[in-house]
């Protein structure tokens, strides 16, 4: 990021950046703790990922308002406005990845008083890592600006879908097998939908990295074509 | 809004507005298209549903480039910065809405391919009206800067949200009653999860207009502590 003739713009963005450092320091744990509270069917590490809520809703509040007073101070134009615009997206994105930490939290608690389901644990064992691997990877891209670092967690994406695909077919037949069993599988199917979409929002924020680091809006993309985008520019 | 002494930046607000409104025009049909597409098992009109995702995608993308140059030119403040950072927000939720319409459109298809569920269906058609009435209620509440209709919208989610929690149970019975059912069955009940989330949507646009119109932001607030905070305002 250019120096500015206004030191306070420089520190503003830095505090920015820190902020959403820190949120996602947050969503990340509140993630890592939500899939292992439904692997080992927690109770309490669930009620803690449900309890983190409010912190990160403040957070997003809060980094909302420190953009919108940079803008309306400071009047940022060229990247200065793309990295405001952007981290109001991504904490966006963050926040909904909190969102579904805590419906995957609250499916744990489902099983702990349901009982615990016939399968699918494989799955959200599996899912929930590289799910976990794509939110640090995301956020390291952002602290270092690294746009090829970004796209690879847009690749990643793509598998975490294609994995999603085959749990989901797997688990429909645990149902058919028993399905007095149904129930506490849906559970199952929820926590998975959420951790996919965790994948999503990290996929977002990768492309909202790429907006900021190069200009580019590569939303509506395939990885492909942003590929050919990124080699060009 | 208030007059400015540039005519071309009072012209830009106005054509933003009307973009928002014509983008949730286009979305609005593709959610009422997609909820007839599955009620009526029509694969035409979910083909056609799918056909209109890159219009949505680019009236979003182009939306945003809108807002960055009205930001980077205007340098806007006050309720004009309010009103561009809403549509910045606004536009996502429109452009999510239309990617859940358009999964309720793959599910039609599907249900086309594999037979009709054995029910689940009026639980479509009522939550489907709900959801789309939330849809022109919001639409109508940003085009006329109206915070209590915008406020009547998040109410209506709240109802929503109870209607898919009954519908769902009702559901997982039709499952054990009749397991071979169960593949068609989930694509009743992903079809009417993204309904539920075109309820969220709505409501979040709601949050967006009720900040854009008063200055409040009222995310990650209950409708009874919005009441009480549009009161005081």
């Amino acid at each position: 990021m250019e120096r500015h003739i206004s030191q306070r713009f420089d520190s503003d963005l830095e505090a920015l950046k820190s902020q959403v450092l820190e949120m996602g320091g947050v969503v990340e744990q509140q993630i890592i703790d939500s899939v292992k509270a439904i692997e080992s069917v927690d109770r309490t590490l669930a009620e803690h990922v449900l309890s983190v809520e409010d912190d990160v809703d403040r957070r997003e509040v809060l980094l909302d308002e420190n953009c919108t007073m940079i803008l309306a101070c400071r009047q940022p134009a060229a990247s200065d406005l793309r990295m405001v615009l952007s981290v109001t997206k991504m904490t966006r994105d963050l926040e909904r990845m909190g969102d579904e930490a805590q419906k995957i939290a609250q499916m744990a608690i489902a099983l702990s008083d349901d009982g615990a389901a016939p399968g699918g644990y494989e799955s959200i064992r599996h899912m929930g890592a590289l799910v976990q691997k794509m939110v640090n990877s995301v956020l390291d891209a952002f602290a270092r600006f690294d746009a090829d670092k970004a796209l690879d967690v847009a690749r990643a994406d793509t598998q975490v879908d294609r994995e999603y695909q085959s749990a989901m077919r797997e688990i429909v037949t645990y149902m058919m097998e028993d399905p007095r069993s149904i129930g506490r599988v849906m559970n199952i199917i929820w926590a998975l939908r959420s951790i996919e979409r965790i994948g999503d929002h990290a996929r977002n924020i990768a492309e909202h990295i790429i907006y900021l680091v190069k200009g580019l809006d590569v939303r509506h993309t395939s990885v492909h074509e942003i590929e050919m985008r990124l080699n060009k520019s």
